[in-house]
């Protein structure tokens, strides 16, 4: 990681963390151990890429980091619900996360779902009640909502385990389509990319970004998403569990379609590389104030080759 | 059931019903499975209490029946992804659901998840997208949200798994205090009556009520729904699963904390009855144009006894 990136994501990664604390601490009515495993995920860590993204976004086209940081916080929280929901016996079936034991490990199955229900509900609660005025705070909310549902990450995953079988689908087409780039390129965009792409649109929206600038963040969070994707699934094939914090090998025992499976590593290092630098191409718009951004997108691909 | 009441309920059921065949209606990018899950659910009726009752709120408020369909549908999809993620083998493990098979036994507990998830992401999305203005749909969203997540209906399924002991907390005040009718009131009201007072207050809200009338109106939802989940029980006791439509005797297998196993029946129906009548009451502000909310107050009352 370049001192660069490494300064950008700690110092964004402070700031969204502290919004979380308050936001997450305590109140009256919520069960302290719902409490407990809600901030049992969300501090686990991880780099904060994406509440990153919207602040970094909000900043290139003239926000206040405090009109992205309700956005920030709830795509962060949408973020933990995905993986404590993917990492449950019924889905993705982890034990590690982020090198310690996945929430259903530690707090049992039925607190993890409702932890990741909490989470996604608080992820709405905190842009409407946070984000001013009410007009942008709808509008972010819807794109946070698109982002996620069913066109979403959460149709994203039921492609990838329909892909693998684990879910049956025998009225569904794709699930009846031989598995191919096609399919896998699908499943990283909905699974992971426009989620991503949203923290990007969500700064912009925080700024009162022009249409072209909303239209070319996301361009550029769309193809950092499925760089990151590609990586991740080479990852998979050349990292360990403790470099990883998560269950090495897991994909290709689940059987699941990844980008090196079926082009193999090389090709697929290929096309990490090129989506990357697309990324980082969509954003000439914005000139050499990106390059925080650009260099995000290098970082991406660079973290594990 | 009274005339007035059942035509009321199924008139209002048809709106509302027309209205999410329309935002349910297949996408490009919907994976054809998730959308089967997610009808299956919807259309699998119930009387839909809660849409009516923010339609019939909005109506006494002087607001149009547009006005309130978005939050209508919302509350129904959320209502509906609560079931979905109760019944699953993790939490209440139910096998039927108003007489059909639960999600989790026709579509696996992966897809009931993500269907879940789905329609909880889809009621937030319902109302930022076709709520009008901005600022209405955003108290909206926070009434929603308020009521559904962890200081609402999810914490309030916390609190019911906790006392069963089926989620263990150790460190949770609640779980260590002793079962009683003080805990069996707070888990009623977090998991049941705070969503039904929100419909209440979000027909309210569509037809820019006045804040007294939006207090009225939610007492009347959180006495309702107290009422409504003690007949809950009752019926548990009292009741066969042809009658429910879903399995009977579970609470008592399940050792649950109900209201007639803590103050006896003769006693539970008591309170039920009271609840109904103080629902009723609270529309005092209203006079006689609420008669048709007060006959459904009694209807919940009377729909066993």
């Amino acid at each position: 990681m370049t001192d660069n990136v490494s300064e950008l994501l700690s110092r964004r990664a402070c700031q969204v963390e502290a919004a979380l604390r308050e936001w997450l601490a305590d109140q009256p009515d919520v069960p302290l151990r719902l409490g407990e495993a809600i901030r049992y995920s969300i501090e686990a860590g991880g780099k904060r890429v994406r509440p990153a993204l919207a602040l970094e976004c909000c900043a290139l086209c003239g926000g206040q980091d405090r009109d992205a940081l309700p956005a920030a916080a709830a795509i962060e929280c949408v973020h933990t619900f995905s993986l404590i929901h993917d990492d449950l016996p019924a889905m993705d079936d982890d034990d590690l996360r982020r090198g310690r034991p996945t929430n259903h490990k530690v707090f049992g199955e039925a607190a993890a779902i409702l932890a990741g229900d909490a989470l996604l509900t608080l992820a709405f609660e905190l842009i409407v009640r946070h984000a001013q005025p009410s007009e942008k705070a709808c509008r972010m909310a819807l794109t946070l909502a698109r982002a996620t549902g069913r066109q979403g990450m959460i149709g994203g995953q039921v492609l990838d385990l329909l892909a693998e079988g684990r879910i049956s689908g025998a009225n569904d087409a794709t699930a009846a389509a031989p598995a191919g780039i096609e399919l896998v390129r699908r499943i990283h965009e909905q699974k992971t990319a426009r989620l991503i792409a949203a923290a990007c649109r969500l700064g912009g929206l925080a700024a009162d970004a022009a249409e072209h600038e909303l239209a070319a963040l996301e361009a550029y969070g769309l193809k950092l998403g499925l760089a990151f994707q590609a990586v991740d699934d080479l990852l998979d094939v050349t990292g360990t569990s403790r470099a990883l914090g998560k269950t090495a090998g897991k994909d290709a025992a689940a059987g699941k379609q990844t980008l090196p499976r079926i082009v193999g590593v090389e090709e697929a290092w290929r096309i990490a590389e090129l989506q990357a630098a697309d990324a980082a191409d969509a954003l000439a718009p914005f000139g050499g104030a990106a390059a925080p951004l650009r260099e995000l997108a290098r970082f991406v691909v660079e973290r594990a080759s």
